[in-house]
């Protein structure tokens, strides 16, 4: 299923009267068809967000004269813009562990052609998912992390260096379990999508199945969110949970948690792919 | 919360390039502000889909100087539209029989304001829920429905005759159950709701619960759908379903159930009241 | 749908060989049906929990027969236990504030016989909801209680003394806005019953639905549990979640919330009242 | 995460008083301790079913001496029974076409020791799917199916000999997009594992997502069930449902889909792995 060409236009500006009218006529003149639309005031902070999907055929015109044609009108309406053609798949690295759960479904998904990304490579701190990566082609970088000290900044080092090198769009913490350092969380904001597995704000931190397990919870979830210098805290993708019953030991949780991490995992990392994401604040307005 | 008054704009066009930069245009150049917005193209039917909702107090016009505005976009369009004012709630007649879950949770809804509309009236085939409407201050009329022959039909011409009298806008079976006459539904095209007790199309007619019991379905449902000539496969507005076990007797599965009528009843006549629902032949789209 | 009557015996005593031997022989030595049985195991405090529900006519015996011939066997087993007839329906205390939705909803449910409970009154720090309680035939105090000071201890001196006289088996806070003070918590071990506005632990406190519009989570919800001394920390009975969007504004939270928390509270409490909830520690075991 | 080793025992039988106490009695005096005990009585047929997990430890003997043990009670009882160790795992036949959704997770949640099975071989009517296969390190058979005639009897008769030759105790249809025969269904009563694509009973047969798509339900789900002979009518396991919304066209319908189909197999072949599944006529008794 091909899909034809297309340029998702996303952006955020102040509020006021004729946004809409604005870009739709710039788009119309252009005799471009509009395949979706989404907009949305927020009344409290009085700023406008959107996304317009438009058929890249009618138009006649590549990805980079569309955004010299429209530069003008972003810059009359203060708009923070981006535009992405649906040929240009994001470079996508891809960060684990040991666990592969994740990581075996993105790259299945992406095997399979239902989520559309470019891996560029697979680091990790140990070296268990190698075969996994490999067989699907990625290059596999692994690079330990000591538990403290010079090492650990040492392997931070090499780590962004590959990260540099790779020149990714996108960064996904597929269970990595390690916390990255604040300077390399602000190199790449927005940018580094990480699956916490709880419900935040519930449960942040160290093993949060334990951490639901003692407090008796009756559902247990996961939370895809953007990565920024606070831990777990920042802007909020996707969330989704599951019941959980008393019988359930931690080994359980642990087991059954996993499908609710993998899916929670795809479905936010799409919505970012196919930049449906756009961050206001420490938030995040989804046009899902 | 008292919210200040819009105007609701949904239509419905040929699809063809320009119609948003048209119609964003038209409220721009009356200054308006746009609250919410939104568009469907339907791409195998060419066919557009919209709901603009516009604020009052900028435009400085009331609801039929905006109709007589737009309408000459309309007709260059080729829309079917409609226009509603937020301060006018809908006209809603009510019809139920002996059980109240429905009836009560839509009743108690309106009373916290929750759900807006202005209940004309209860229709019913028994005088068990009159207590419940009367608190409610709302008239309630019982008209016995015979099981069959001459008094079958009087009982709807009746019927018919206080639904024509309460001039409605919407009439919801609230787990009305009987058989509305082919001529009665034809009077008032999508405009008659019934919550149906299974998930449609599956235990379509009478006794859905029986029938999943004896089937040994997983999940038992609900669907809200707009009333037409043929018996429960009207075009579907909303749908959920509960998880059922083995040991779930059908007593069980019919009061469960009723829990998830009620909310789906709530949520299909929610979106229908605050105009979210286009009728696109046999299905519909939802701007929820 | 008038159910016979059958005996619920639900205990816990430290785990050891034999003890379904042990319960399942002595209710078949008094010739007695096993209408359902729930037992569970929890190997980390080694502690053994169950529920068995027993048919009354085979059996013979009355309650309190029922209650003699067991005693030996609970001595022996070294078990709390308890002992209730489905034909004798618990005494509730209904407390509310202003807002209608929990109440109302429970109330139905009990009108219908959905829930089966014996309502013997409601308290109310204000009058607002008299009328409702009234058509239900249910007795209303209102007991204004102070912001602060003397008034506010005198209050629940009150409140606490129409509790003692009503001589309830369970006491439900319908969205009652006051928290309870310790002593009078304390009286009411696992009998005080609460509807939480938010996924516990998320968002204890006031106002959890500014706190989760703050943080933008993307799933809010409702959770019922036990009151304990400690605000918002006592055992969980039941939880749910509802997707929110980020249009959905705080008005639009709290309305949506209202279906979650009625449906949570209504779903814990048939629970509870059915003797399905044991509490252990700070978690409850729930044989759904 | 090595668990101890454990028996499961399931069976059915007439329901009578002192079931469980001749069960409880049983283990009890071979000194077993009950690890989890599910039963249920059907009221309407008047059959008990039950599942006991029994620790192989304190009992001190292997399963052949348990069943040998158990084997005069089970006739005194007149009960169909199956006793399996836990550390016995099912051979399992997994059969696949092109999409690889299902067959990819059910190998990873093995590799993963999420689900415990021996994945004996993949037999396929397609070569695609054989890296996947062997890069698990598991066999693969590639049986292309004819359309009509006399090459599809043989490529099924092919079929059976090399499940017959693989001894399974399960065969799982992981999308398999092939009718089997009748008389192939007819050998593995209770024990050809079938994902269906649609929220059964809705759109049996072909092309479920299309069948969805022209009734514009606004859920669809994916339903996991034994084989019988009539198509998609046989005792349903598990089935689960996802929203979908008016602009979801078929091409997302198939994309998302696949999410609940692999889910749904994954969460029904487990429970039937684990002895969970008692078929009871054209239904299922699930301990889950």
């Amino acid at each position: 299923m091909t899909q034809p060409t297309s340029y998702r236009l996303t952006g955020t500006c102040p509020d006021r009267v004729g946004i809409v009218a604005r870009i739709a006529g710039f788009i119309a003149e252009l005799g471009g068809s509009i395949i979706s639309a989404n907009q949305y005031e927020d009344t409290e902070t009085e700023m406008f967000y959107m996304r317009y999907v438009v058929g890249a055929e009618p138009l006649g015109m590549d990805a980079d004269a569309f955004r010299a044609a429209f530069e003008p009108v972003a810059r009359e309406l203060d708009m923070t813009w981006s535009l992405r053609s649906s040929d240009c798949p994001q470079r996508v690295v891809l960060m684990a562990s040991r666990q592969d759960h994740c990581l075996a479904d993105l790259l299945h998904l992406r095997r399979s052609g239902d989520l559309v990304f470019d891996p560029v490579c697979v680091i990790s701190n140990h070296d268990d998912l190698r075969d996994l990566a490999e067989w699907h082609g990625v290059p596999y970088h692994h690079v330990p992390v000591p538990k403290v000290g010079e090492g650990k900044q040492q392997a931070f080092e090499t780590t962004s260096a590959l990260i540099r090198e790779a020149a990714p769009d996108t960064i996904v913490l597929a269970r990595y379990m390690q916390i990255l350092p604040p300077w390399l969380c602000a190199e790449y904001p927005n940018r580094i999508i990480n699956i916490h597995h709880s419900f935040l704000p519930s449960f942040a931190g160290a093993r949060p199945y334990h951490q639901a397990f003692r407090r008796g919870v009756k559902l247990t979830g996961a939370t895809c969110h953007y990565v920024t210098e606070e831990l777990d805290a920042g802007p909020i993708i996707d969330q989704d949970v599951i019941r959980i019953r008393h019988h359930d030991s931690i080994d359980e949780l642990v087991r059954r948690g996993k499908d609710v991490e993998k899916r929670v995992l795809a479905r936010g990392l799409r919505y970012h792919l196919e930049d449906r994401v756009l961050v206001q604040g420490n938030k995040t307005v989804v046009f899902s």
